[in-house]
């Protein structure tokens, strides 16, 4: 069973490589509560994952340090593992699955771990890792179920308490449940009137409905944005500490944690990863009976691939309306497309592409289509230029 | 003349304001140097502008405060003066041009100023200020060619050197001067030991040119997607104090710019405008003599359009092998573009997009051609799949 101590004895440990991470004013993000950020995204590998991973191995015995580790993870577990494991002067294994981005593939290496990619998935990638941990005799590194783990990332709860003490709420994203177990475990310990409250997404539910159920659910399948939090199956102490220390759990949908990572990006210039960023999506959005109190959203990582992001930041722009396709029918005769554009140009739109096709089952047979799509300010711009188009006669379809 | 003493008085007014930004190790952004990010983007409205306007309207006399202050703006400035003026309890008046973003206009509202749109560009905005201020008596606030707010900017240095005393160079972006002038100065005063630098845009090289000349240039044409030192022609006193104080002046490209913004994203999960990255992209692209040493790069500001920021982040993709059009010759017979996208699907690659047409001069008249947008790992994993491409008989155009 954890104790506080423990917790206190791991933010001793991890004063060696751990940065205590910024909290940081976030007063557009909410109306509604006077929000700030536990940027854990600014910590070293990009992630709190560090904490756990760091003082499991600190606390080895000298003959399982003699031995070495093995963890198994795509993400930024994996790259906890490394760098403690390389702190403390150690061996470090890890199983990925073999279609893992190069990106965290490398990031792995450069701590200097050895890594295995096992054909298939990431449970492919588990059962090798035991295997090799029975051959070798390696210790595992869990990535949330084990209490050491649990205590490192505790550290988080003690600096909120320390560096913000009127705190009223903290918000603490959930995948496996290390984080939040840690973290409210050591402020409920510490000051039982703060709040802690855990967000999940809603195509990776499994805490939540754990908890609804009153025991562990296993979820067949789990699909959202915030991989970082895409796990099938809660861990038995994290759901136990879930169950006893955590006030309440919610869910946010991708749509919302992309808005929440935009717009961290846009008012906090920061990047977060979706798993991070869920605990900011849960204030924006109303989620939970935070109405004028003093809450920290704990941004847990900021590695995101950023293809992902890229992709984000496009479905955002045009969610706001800074981004528009139009399809317009055009008469197929000289100086249509020109007369179309020079009414963008007047209207302050910006081009970035145009589809001209003369062979559109929709149209007159005369007639032709074309797609525009469009920079724009927002949605009242976009209704502007739909106005001017419409005025000159064009026959905007969308 | 400036005297040391007053950036300490600015320290001590712009305690009650600003925030002391973060610096923040960045190991990975140079293998030659010890990098570190004075955050400015983090700072307070998104640039570290809030400092020199703050301070300025803070000396103001009584009589002048009661009579508000006007400035012009299509940026940071504006912000930093609005929200300057709103602290100290007086009226503010920001003319911008009026095609600005309308976030920018937006956030300067929120701040509590009074916007003034004018038909035209900057120049048609700054002769509207000049205008209104003689109407109506208003102190101008400079963006950089005064001394008080020179004072202001002059606080980062600072706490550059209470931060981190063993600092050897600190590498500062140039539009007008101001922030420079008052960094090098604080600087060279207390440790004329530590190497200031500074870095702007080869397409707007006012300030480089100038020094160069021995005398102020105007620059009749600037283009460069770092649009917060994009400025025709140095101030009077920040030309002299750069020309004292100032240990090198270099330029850096749009494509180093861009590259440096991504760095900054993937690596330390903070966004960054184009202005503020100038900094680090000198570090990266090895353009000054910083090798061995403790090098801080100061990021001056966030506040980049998030259109542009998609921009940048699709062009750094590209460059680095993880987007990739492919143009393909097909011959037109059933089955061609299945193979194509089951070849691609084999080796990884994730289709974005796809345009296929049969009317193109260049193929045979049989033929037809494919676009086909991949998201890719790197450079290696595009040969891989041109590779395949070609070996199955597929006719790769570049």
């Amino acid at each position: 069973m954890l104790e506080i101590s423990e917790i206190f004895n791991a933010a001793a440990v991890l004063k060696e490589v751990a940065r205590k991470t910024a909290i940081i004013p976030a007063p557009k993000l909410s109306s509604e509560a006077d929000i700030y950020l536990k940027s854990e995204n600014l910590q070293l590998t990009g992630s709190f994952k560090l904490r756990g991973a760091y003082y499991k191995i600190s606390q080895l015995s000298d003959e399982e340090k003699a031995r070495g580790v093995i963890a198994c993870s795509a993400g930024n577990h994996a790259q906890g593992v490394a760098l403690g494991a390389k702190h403390n002067g150690i061996k470090a294994v890890i199983c990925l699955p073999a279609g893992a981005p190069i990106s965290k593939v490398e990031a792995t290496k450069s701590y200097g771990a050895e890594v295995v990619l096992v054909p298939g998935v990431y449970d492919d990638a588990y059962a090798r890792a035991l295997e090799l941990q029975k051959e070798h005799g390696y210790s595992f590194v869990h990535p949330f179920d084990d209490p050491k783990v649990i205590a490192g990332q505790g550290t988080i709860g003690l600096e909120i308490l320390e560096e913000m003490p009127d705190v009223e709420a903290v918000i603490v994203p959930i995948g496996g449940g290390g984080l939040i177990s840690g973290v409210a475990f050591a402020i409920k310990c510490l000051r039982p009137d703060v709040k802690v409250y855990g967000v999940q997404s809603t195509g990776a539910p499994s805490m939540a409905a754990s908890l609804k159920e009153g025991k562990l659910c296993h979820l067949n399948d789990v699909h959202t944005i915030a991989d970082g939090i895409a796990v099938k199956e809660p861990g038995v102490n994290t759901f136990e500490m879930c169950n006893k220390y955590v006030d309440e759990v919610v869910t946010v949908t991708d749509d919302e944690i992309a808005a929440a990572i935009l717009a961290l990006i846009e008012q906090q210039k920061i990047v977060a990863e979706g798993a991070g960023a869920v605990s900011v999506a849960a204030a924006m959005f109303g989620k939970l009976p935070i109405k004028g109190k003093k809450v920290i959203c704990l941004v847990s990582g900021g590695n995101i691939d950023v293809n992902t992001l890229s992709r984000v930041i496009t479905r955002g722009l045009s969610k706001s309306g800074r981004n528009y396709t139009f399809i317009i029918d055009l008469a197929d005769k000289p100086g249509q497309l020109s007369g179309v554009c020079s009414i963008v140009g007047s209207t302050g739109g910006n081009i970035i592409s145009v589809t001209h096709e003369r062979i559109n089952s929709s149209s007159d047979i005369n007639g032709c289509t074309i797609r525009l799509e469009l920079e724009t300010r927002d949605s009242e711009h976009v209704d502007e230029i739909r106005r001017a188009l419409t005025e000159a006669g064009h026959k905007v379809l969308n």
